[in-house]
């Protein structure tokens, strides 16, 4: 690569500061939208651990769906493919919180990373534990796999998910109705709502991704997160239902496994290369950061890092 | 790569000849029911052009739906992204006939792969030509990026799905009267039969396809088929869309781009390293080959072709 | 009943021509969309054969989707209740060419009302026959309901249709794949869409409904037309599913059993006491006559008509 | 009329209590899976205030969603017809549990008679009150409309509904999520799970129905409870929404407005004439009593009571 990543990534930080159009900051979580939207972050971290950051890399802002990236891989260690009997793998042709689909398909979600499919593996994670217990696990579990103990849960913002999250209310009843929940509703719910108030800044993040580009390893204290195998599947379900209904056109436009959250922010995986992660809050039609998802198709193509090709 | 591809190729071709379930063949064109279930066939093609064949490799087959990815790198050709405005880039999250969201999205297919899209394309390609004028303009192109004019178009297949088609020339006239078809249906109906009915050996299919994993290269007599920015998004397509509602699983499972038809064959490409073309007549639940589906996912496996990492 | 009919029939008649929103004429019919909005038109027959008649009661108009009613008592006659295993009796919950339910209920019409339902009937009547002696049958039949030889078929109108219908081919050819039509679709169309064009006067409709009113029997050749139980039968289907997705609400501002048509002609029938034609071109939303249904309403309403209650 | 009513009744009655395939009591609500199958009543009221009853006609039942009939005439009462602006009047060709209308149609439940329908009307009723005032008013409307103290809600029943209604809960968040419910869905679930667990006898509840018989008037206590167009429009709304995804169905076969539940009654209304409840538990495929609709049919023939003819 002879790209100098560290000008690059300053120099698409300066651009997105200047852009006029910055999408639209969530509403529908009234913590949310008092975010500013004139932030942007991006910090990008190489196979070796060489970090390149940008604006403001260091604030830490609510990952929301991202985190449905650090669940998943938590439940696989727990239950391993057993999981796959509760929920599918394939994008779901719908927006984020469709139940249309939950109905046609008797409950079973296509695939872990839209809000029906994440609240399933949280329920995994429930599993003989209390609410409180499971939190702290799934807390635990991303302060590791960053290993950087800064990582914290925004109170004020899981109070506001559970006071005005009636779809994720409604996903999961229908799922329980189905048989498809293993608990109390209100507790999966519970998890499910603090898990996406976890707040980390870009650099926390990209550390966090680090596992998926370097096939399963732990980057900084040894041994593995996850199999090799494990970490290719996860990068492919990024790549295809990373970002709900927009994952087609972010494959098509950007060319990497990459994940969402409605808080702004997107993880994504260079596999043998590096993690990324930006932050801006305005979001697109779709629900995905707008200056997020144009800084990344920036970055992979100047640096090559599309895994469809150079 | 330390593997040693020719043996790999040859073992797992034995493998599947030993294979007892092969699936069920498509009856719904009678043509294609009268197809021996017990052939498979396997042709890898290194960058290098360096090619390594199996079983039934030079045996032509009815590459069916695979023909969609030459017809949409023609029409790109033709009128470039304005393709978009009539055809979008998102998996579908339904069987590959579905007419259900063609009624939700008022006549725009999900995209170019599944049938309603790919006759969009090919009513692109009709567009100030006779219909037999069209259909020799795709059989040519098809010969120039395999370089080899002995791929033919199966008279008596394309006959057969005229007769039987009745879902697709139901998807055709639902888009007409939604005005996405500009031509009368019967005409771009009979361009697509005629595409879907060309045959070609798994060798010349993987020579067919060499120019995806070539950045858009031609292999052997120079030039670009496409640039490499429309080679990596074609492949970006065929990753998120390529298997149907099985396109999530296959990446999940195999990892890398592909496109199958009803015929049983798929074709599958991994960026910078190899075209790959398998062909076993029986098909999954979904509708994919069963046998070159596994076959694949073994190959991608040892020879570390996920481009989700190794 | 003390309320004066006739003079009823003229107010309403005399209020229809003074309305200024006289709803939109259809226009995906060229040759309906020439139709004059400000046409109005109403006949009333009594159960004792007295007629009060008013507005342009004697213009011919496209009876369209009322031919359903004509159609179906036909094929009722000829296989019975066995035309029950082909459609359904359930209201649609869906606009009258909605493909959708086809999909999830493979190829079974919800109702021999909805464009689908209609098709699989007029496929019922054409075995046996060629297009043309099917046809002639169904206009005969019509003439005798009405005991009147100058019903005709508007061929022009037969053939816009033909030319345009793109919808109605793609529901026959959806419901051929599913084995739910008999004959190549495009005979079907073809006897489907000159029933459409019969054209017919409000006086000639309202006396080819009378056998509805009077449990079957044919109010001027004497003898049944159909059995009482089936006439029953037939009013409740034109009540559930006789206006589209504006059935619930025909139902519940009208109360008597209707059938509209993209014409803007309503056949109403009030069981025991009247049959009813009224005729406006211009149409509501739904798709049905606005000036239409707000004279029957008001007609109901006036004259204790309502199944429902005085 | 020359039929013997009482006859009549004995006669189906002694017939039901012969029948061997019974239906499925419902399992979904613990607390009915209880009942005993081989249980049948039925009670008749006529204009004149005549009763003819047989069977099991005094034991009380849980009337479940023939509430609703009760609860929207109760809420048109209160806030009239911007009623219609929270819920619409057509049937919905889907399950009485779809969850798939509400998000197509943005939150707007398509009739009072559905689920989530009826969720918005006990919304209505909850505006202002508590959710045990609320209750408290329904059950006092029910027992005046029968002119019956000894109605009463069955505790139990209402506790097993609130454990196990999963849809119900995720209905009235969905709604709620789309702002078409006013309170916390969990009071409006609280007070909903209670009006669905009113017990009556069918003598009682055949007593209830009679105003709607009567064009609105109270039979025994004088005035009315409705305008006679308020009881026909409701009438209607039971004709074509009574039965779930078989109204159209009961339409065509019974031919009277009828409402039934889960708890195996039926309520049937024929204006001018009779007022009826059955009651059996076990269910069809639909989930309506398949002997209370067995019945109904038999004695709306032999009676000539259809609505579509004699």
């Amino acid at each position: 690569m002879s790209v100098d990543l560290s000008a690059l990534v300053a120099e698409i930080a300066a651009d997105m500061a200047a852009e006029a159009d910055r999408g639209t900051v969530a509403t529908y979580i009234p913590q949310l939208a008092k975010v500013d939207p004139s932030r942007f972050g991006i910090a990008v971290i190489e196979a070796d651990g060489t970090v390149h950051a940008a604006g403001d890399a260091d604030e830490p802002f609510s990952i929301q769906s991202i985190s449905k990236v650090f669940t998943l891989t938590l439940a696989l260690g727990k239950i391993g493919d057993t999981l796959w009997k509760r929920v599918g793998r394939e994008p779901s042709g719908n927006p984020f919180n469709s139940i249309v689909q939950l109905e046609a398909e008797k409950g079973i979600p296509r695939n872990p990373f839209i809000n029906a499919g994440a609240l399933v593996v949280t329920d995994v994670l429930l599993a003989g534990h209390a609410p409180k217990v499971a939190i702290g696990e799934i807390l635990r579990f991303v302060r590791h796999v960053c290993d950087d103990d800064d990582v914290f849960i925004d109170e004020a913002v899981a109070r506001s998910e559970t006071a005005t999250g009636h779809r994720n209310v409604a996903l999961a009843n229908y799922m329980r109705a189905f048989g498809n929940l293993e608990h109390d509703p209100a507790l999966t719910l519970g998890v499910y709502f603090h898990q996406c108030a976890i707040a980390m800044s870009c650099r926390q993040l990209a550390a966090a991704g680090r596992f998926l580009a370097l096939d399963g390893r732990h980057p900084t204290v040894g041994g593995r997160v996850v199999s090799s195998e494990r970490a290719r599947r996860i990068n492919a379900l990024m790549l295809t239902c990373g970002h709900y209904d927009g994952s087609g056109d972010f494959a098509f436009k950007v060319g990497i496994p990459g994940k969402s959250g409605v808080g702004g922010g997107i993880l994504a995986v260079v596999p043998g290369k590096a993690s990324i992660a930006v932050w801006s809050p305005g979001l697109n039609r779709i629900g995905n950061s707008r200056l997020g998802t144009m800084a990344l198709e920036r970055l992979a193509k100047a640096a090559g890092w599309s895994v469809f090709g150079p």
